[in-house]
């Protein structure tokens, strides 16, 4: 879409396919940019090549992986796995700060609520998913009738095959894929770093490049109680990628808005982002004034604080991306460009006209609901969360499939009840410092009298309540949330569990406010946003790509540095790189060295390359993508973005711009394997030798 | 002046003097901030410490170097002494590419054309000058006036001491000083690394930090044949600075605009600056082409290929802070302030309120005059240079020396011939290549019908006319230049050296753009400059510091990092960064390194510090300034600054902009000696032990 003038649209009228200009898109495996390939890298992979590489993809924790050995090994990052590494640790021993190996398989530790999703199949049910909706209906009834076919075509998924079945709306709802996951729930853990070498320069160097992170960690499937046996792995470059060389990534990019209008951007930037932001820093701070008591607090909360962190940066460089004037008449003049390829042919301004108006008339509603909806959730302390689900679900459950909330879909019910019986610890006194944070956030924000703090508090205080919910709590025993979820709503609705009753109140509060969304906006969304796409196949034909929806995507670029400054900043680092950095600071924390690292010096060649910048196109949910050569070789594990490509939410940051994801370098795995962490029979499963 | 608020500015009025926010300023020695230093630093230098650090302190090829031992050893940057380097190379022995260390002081060598500066003394001779100036004359007459009395201030002190001296104006007029300096021409070449290591990463790494440059070479200065014996020498600091550190720095920064009017500063954006770019830039093209000849062309032509890059990458980031408004309005601001100030007092106003309009009103004239007056010269050529001296000279001496331009007055007569009869090679077709570009570029920017194109050319084509010229010439023999030096206008008038000749005809329109600059523009802007520096001493104080203009500053600050692009950047490198870099680029120039550090990685300690970054008011002609911690020890050497610091012409960049003068460190220094150079009894001279 974008560098396209409104003079090259009318051309592309006539000579279309549009020729892309970048190496921009995250592809869905139905629709791989081959043509792009062929002639920029002369590319050209079997179905065979395409299928192998799939198959050896991982969803994982939100995220990215990919099988690396024939046994079942499973590569992701550090940060992807980190939130089942806190909780596999306690006061005692502590994973995420020190590491861990497992050197036979009796000693791999199984996460306590880890799955892992691997898409066998896919096909195209927008047919049927379309064909729902009734001429003359309104967009809320069409909606809802939307909604309940791809229920039915899940249901029917899961019953026929036994596989978990998910139809995923793509093009904002231009095209509906039905796709089939194999699912894996009994992962291991066999080997993770000290975090403090994979998230080397913290938060500071979060989105910065150049970069020293071994931010790696090795899992095992188990299927049956035993290692995944699997033909469908990568297998592994030992070298690494040379600079300039063609290379590929695969994984679940979360999300991305290039394909909203300009009146949707805009209400993002003005609006969404700012509110959003809000949100974050409120949870932050919550969590680091609980931090502050001391250190087992901090190492309770260190998991959410890192994460909130790294979107409330990712947030600031998208929000640089929007405020970019050059940036945003681009998108301007896209859109323009579109509507004005639409209106230069009657059957099209007929049949898509209107869509552009339709979303931002409906967007103008939203100022008075963002702010309510943001703040009305009680669903950021784990118990609080818990409860919730346990409410919702016990009103959802009562209805037909096809009319409950997406969520609570026979399709959906085995992975809630995996993350609602997960063993995993829970913290009253975190739990108990967030809920009241919030609460008092919350208060704040939308005023005593909102119905939503109302109803929560009571007339109660922010404090008094939490202390009072958390300690009356029974949720925090697997058991009792077992036993509320198997009574159902009679249970719920009996229930004097305090959390309960919390969740109870404000939950009429909760639904309405998803129902005035559903109705006012998304529905409109949806029937504007087909029309959108539809307009767009007609002009752009199909060498376009869906925004990312957590679906598995295959992009693809170049390894290759940039100009910054004035200067070039290089295609790898090296080892000797985070010695420089690490002592450049005095290894003042976060540039301070994890002790192996700091006595091991000696046994690592320096000269080893540590990580790489790449051009291709991702976004958060590719962590732990596996980056591959032409050979399906595992080259890098991806794991960030510099920030120069945060913009990539709404369009393309690219070579030139330096917009760059980032990789651990395959070279670099080994040689910490091998020369400090003693994992030699783990490097030789990984490298065949 | 900066961030002074017009509120401030009239609290000021009544508790003077200013209080400053950064440590900025290139402070004389006359006036050192003793009460900032007091109060930031607790540091309370003796006059005797103040005395040495002069002492100590060098001018060298326009920038800067001081003694590091007792046997007159000079520390400056290899790109200090790298036109010596140049002059002493031949196609056989290139010295700045290989580098040179000469273990006994037979091997030394000496520099062709090399002179020291010592400044020994100097004087206040204020109102000597501005006495000169008549009530009711006009400008230009005033400005001759002041010119005669320098003249005869300078020949005075020359003939009572026999030391060079100068009468320089501080304040754009608001004060002179007659300094007085021991001159030194015996100079010879101790040691030089290789250029690839002085200069690492080349064009692209210069104004960038982090960064890895050994940007040092080592002189002897000797009288009488002898290695001078001196006490005032800086002793060694072996470990450098710690982070945060109190340092300052002493040297010869060239040139600010910071005493600079809104309009004269904007001039300089609009069209100074871009006019400025445009002779570099043909000038840079020119070589570029010639070096593309071969190899030795390449060598050439190099030196001043890179200093003319050096040159336009400052020039761009002088412009970027020209055009970031936010800076821009602040010197208005300042602007506002200081002649809110000057109006609110009627004295005031009467005796500066009018400098402002005065200048702006003279720099309406400059837009047709500036781009004649840039390209109205043969003296980018050699030869040219030599033939249009002694042609300018020849007139200028048959004067009395007050009314000669300045650069003839008999103070300065000796360093020109020194100059003048160098006997650095001079290579005839770089000459004639250099010569009919420039010509060209002349006229296409002028015209053909131009009086200066016309003059030079009368009617032959560039090329033609350089050919024959050089060709013709006699200049490249010293012998030749010495006879018509000293044969006076005569032998000058009947030359029939064609390089002569062409001096000759365009000397006239040369002189008449230089007559119309004095009288239209420099002689208003000193008056008026004059008058706003007296308003800024009325309002201010004396707590104030003059622009640079090559003379003898001390500058102060602290080693520290900076924040960038969200992530920190640290106050030091190591040589561990070094190899990094190198291998990150795969060694590709310009990031490959001299086959002794890649053989010797193995030699050093690569923890070393290698540069640093400090927070010190410095400019161009700092390079190869002594950066010394209170004691007065080396603790590093200073070679350039960030690209955040370049505004700095204009303004001072302070700690939070993240502007920094670059150091090489002073361990550094001592290891590769040491370790790769085998120059262990440099090494011993320099630390004492």
């Amino acid at each position: 879409m974008k560098k396209i003038s409104v003079i090259a649209f009318v051309l592309l009228m006539i000579v279309s396919p549009l020729p892309l200009f970048a190496d921009d898109g995250m592809w869905t495996f139905d629709n791989p940019p081959r043509k792009q390939w062929k002639e920029r890298y002369n590319f050209e992979p079997s179905d065979a090549w395409l299928e192998h590489v799939r198959l050896a993809s991982v969803r994982v924790e939100g995220s990215s992986g990919a099988f690396v050995s024939a046994n079942g090994l499973m590569m992701t990052n550090q940060h992807v796995a980190s939130g089942q590494l806190q909780k596999l640790s306690t006061s005692e021993r502590n994973l995420r700060r020190d590491g861990f190996y497992a050197s036979t398989s009796a000693e791999e530790l199984k996460c306590p609520d880890m799955e892992a999703h691997v898409l066998v199949s896919y096909e195209d049910v927008t047919a049927r998913v379309q064909g729902a909706a009734k001429e003359g209906a309104s967009d809320k009834e069409n909606n809802e009738a939307r909604n309940a076919q791809r229920a039915a075509i899940e249901k029917e998924s899961t019953d026929k095959t036994g596989l978990r079945s998910e139809v995923v709306a793509l093009y904002r709802g231009g095209e509906y894929w039905l796709y089939r996951f194999k699912k894996y729930t009994d992962i291991r853990l066999v080997f993770a770093p000290e975090e403090q070498i994979a998230f080397f320069g913290g938060d500071y160097d979060n989105f910065t490049y150049p970069r020293y992170c071994l931010d790696v960690t090795f899992l095992r499937v188990y299927e049956n109680g035993q290692p995944l046996k699997t033909q469908n792995y990568l297998k592994w470059s030992a070298q690494g990628p040379t600079d300039g060389e063609f290379v590929l990534a695969i994984g679940n990019p979360g999300s991305t808005n290039r394909l909203l209008t300009l009146a949707q951007v805009q209400f993002q930037r003005d609006l969404g982002n700012p509110l959003q932001m809000q949100v974050w820093n409120s949870r932050r701070e919550a969590l680091l004034r609980y931090s502050a008591t001391g250190p087992e607090p901090a190492r309770r909360a260190l998991n959410t604080v890192r994460s909130l962190s790294n979107s409330i940066k990712r947030l600031v460089g998208q929000q640089d991306g929007l405020n970019n004037q050059r940036m945003m008449l681009r998108k301007e003049q896209d859109e323009k460009a579109l509507r004005a390829a639409v209106s230069s042919r009657p059957e099209f301004q007929q049949a898509y006209g209107s869509a552009w108006e339709e979303i931002a008339n409906a967007n103008r509603e939203l100022p008075t609901y963002a702010k309510r909806s943001a703040f009305s959730t009680i669903a950021y302390s784990r118990l609080g969360q818990i409860a919730s689900t346990l409410v919702r679900y016990s009103e959802e459950v009562g209805k037909p499939n096809e009319a409950r909330y997406e969520e609570f879909r026979d399709s959906k019910l085995e992975s809630l009840k995996f993350n609602l019986f997960s063993p995993a610890p829970i913290y009253a006194d975190m739990e108990e410092a967030i809920l009241a944070s919030w609460l008092a956030d919350a208060q704040q924000a939308l005023g005593a009298d909102d119905a939503f703090v109302r109803a929560a508090l009571q007339g109660s205080t922010p404090a008094a309540l939490a202390k009072s919910t958390v300690a009356g709590t029974k949720l925090g025993d697997v058991a009792a949330r077992k036993a509320l979820f198997e009574g159902g709503a009679e249970a719920i609705k009996k229930s004097d569990d305090p959390l309960i009753m919390l969740a109870r109140r404000v939950e009429p509060i909760i639904r309405d406010l998803r129902a005035w969304n559903e109705e006012k906006i998304q529905s409109v969304e949806t029937a504007a946003g087909q029309k959108i796409a539809a307009a767009r196949f007609a002009v752009l034909g199909r060498n376009v790509y869906p925004d990312a929806t957590s679906s598995l995507r295959i992009s693809y670029g170049r390894v290759l540095g940039y100009e910054e400054d004035t200067t070039l900043v290089p295609y790898k680092t090296t080892y000797s790189g985070l010695y420089d950095r690490a002592v450049s600071f005095d290894e003042k924390p976060p540039f301070d060295l994890p002790q192996r690292w700091r006595d091991g010096k000696a046994k690592l060649d320096l000269s080893t390359p540590m990580n790489f910048a790449y051009t291709a196109d991702t976004i958060g949910g590719n962590s732990g993508s596996p980056v591959i050569n032409r050979n399906a070789e595992v080259v890098g594990l991806n794991f960030d973005s510099n920030i120069q490509k945060l913009p990539n939410r709404y369009w393309y940051v690219d070579e030139a711009e330096g917009g760059r994801a980032l990789a651990v370098h395959s070279a670099a795995i080994i040689e910490a394997l091998r020369r400090l962490y003693g994992a030699e029979k783990l490097a030789a499963e990984i490298t065949g030798r």
